[in-house]
């Protein structure tokens, strides 16, 4: 385990910058996000990730021994290495009870236009999708069920947020993911001929009543209000979740894991 | 709207009393637990929870004209309603963005020996889940669904736990749940002839390619060690849900949902 640069104080500038990345605007600007956690760096990495500069602390890890394996793989990589003393891992660290793995890596930046998609294509569209610990529970989901694609409409939340990074387990780095205003991403699906699934309450269609085989986009929208009227407009088909409750609301996350998982069922055994 | 105590400085002992139930060991002590926000009191009250005090806020509330009267709906309950000044109900909320309503209520007391269920029950239970939100979550989804209980074995968060009780829009006060060790909920279940359907990765069978017909419970385990042996165990069919990606995690909620939601296909259109 080796170190560029070893910080031992907590009020180093460096960690000053490092924090700075907590907010969009500087995201955007320095093109740069962090990827925070063990799990979650080493899925970075095994989806081709190439960070700029890995900030460690070995006190923190749980096993120093194994994981040092990994900060060797980004130093190879020709990321700076930054050994941080515990005091000032925990001033830099983003959550609650770091594991001493915090990498400042390139931002994704990626748009419709980036994304290759199979004839079968199977997309996840959020649009609008306000909580970045929705869009990350989204990509775990994406990521499980084998999605090709999730693409951000009218994002509220960029991909690089830190915290949606944290909830996707690092996902955000393997499942393909674009973002682009709706109008953009409609017009996308329709020219690749991908029919698009919209999930709204305002339907006789239970979502278990359409056929999800070949190419088809499962759309959920914003928290609060939904899909807007033009993605509405651009489905082939309006379903709902069927619900009975007193509450009659699903969390967002839930309803996308629930159509995608239907869509799954239905794509490994066409009948039944 | 009435008040029969107003508050104004943030320095009330009352004040103090309401923060501690923040603490499982006094919400236990006491019996009682907190509800806060408007649309989860209603939920409340409307599933017949009767508060023991109101908390309220005007200056806080969004429509104060119509919202006054489900404080006058508590005050006919016989609760105690006290007026906050907003400087001292920011202090005693616990959300970020108070909306003006903080009820104390009742606690959450019930066993199995307490659960009424139909012949054809669907009965969610969660054995050792540690995260009150994900709790939060999986009621959420058992309202919606139509579940007829749900059953926390060996819990970690007791049913009150103010973020459960927030994460769960108010529906722990509308769907019938539980608490018990483990060994009493399986008993329960097999003295009321409700197979068990547990979810583990450790399994070659899909959770699509069982019956969810009939009387069923499905099962789902702790966020970091799944199911205990002995629920597995006690289990008629161990299924998996299919997952082909790097994470290869679901969160246990999603995971949860997804089990229910195909057990709601199933039981609304048996053949198919």
């Amino acid at each position: 385990m080796s170190a560029d640069l070893v910080i031992t104080s907590p009020a180093n500038p460096r960690l000053k910058a490092l924090a700075a990345l907590r907010r969009r605007g500087v995201r955007e600007d320095k093109g740069l996000t962090v990827v925070e956690g063990y799990e979650e760096l080493v899925l970075a990495l095994d989806s081709g990730v190439v960070p700029v500069s890995l900030y460690h602390c070995p006190e923190l890890m749980g096993d120093p021994a194994a994981q040092s394996e990994t900060v060797d793989r980004v130093a190879e990589l020709g990321a700076e290495v930054v050994q941080l003393a515990r005091v000032a891992f925990e001033r830099a660290a983003y959550r609650e009870g770091p594991d001493g793995f915090l990498a400042v890596v390139p931002s994704i930046r990626s748009t419709c236009a980036d994304l290759v998609v199979p004839d079968d294509a199977f997309v996840l569209l959020c649009e609008g999708v306000e909580k970045p610990g929705n869009l990350g529970a989204m990509l775990r989901t994406a990521d499980a069920a084998g999605v090709h694609a999730v693409i951000a409409a009218d994002p509220v939340t960029d991909w690089g947020n830190p915290n949606l990074i944290r909830s996707a387990k690092g996902t955000v780095f393997s499942v393909p993911v674009a973002a682009d205003p709706t109008p953009v991403a409609l017009a996308w699906l329709a020219s690749h001929g991908i029919p698009l699934v919209a999930a709204t309450p305002d339907t006789m269609t239970d979502h278990t009543d359409i056929s999800y085989a070949g190419p088809v986009a499962i759309a959920v929208g914003a928290e609060k209000h939904g899909l807007s009227e033009q993605a509405l407009a651009a489905a082939t088909h309006r379903v709902r979740i069927p619900m009975v409750g007193q509450a009659n609301s699903l969390n967002v996350a839930t309803s996308a894991a629930i159509l995608v998982y239907e869509a799954v069922r239905q794509r490994r055994a066409p009948i039944g």
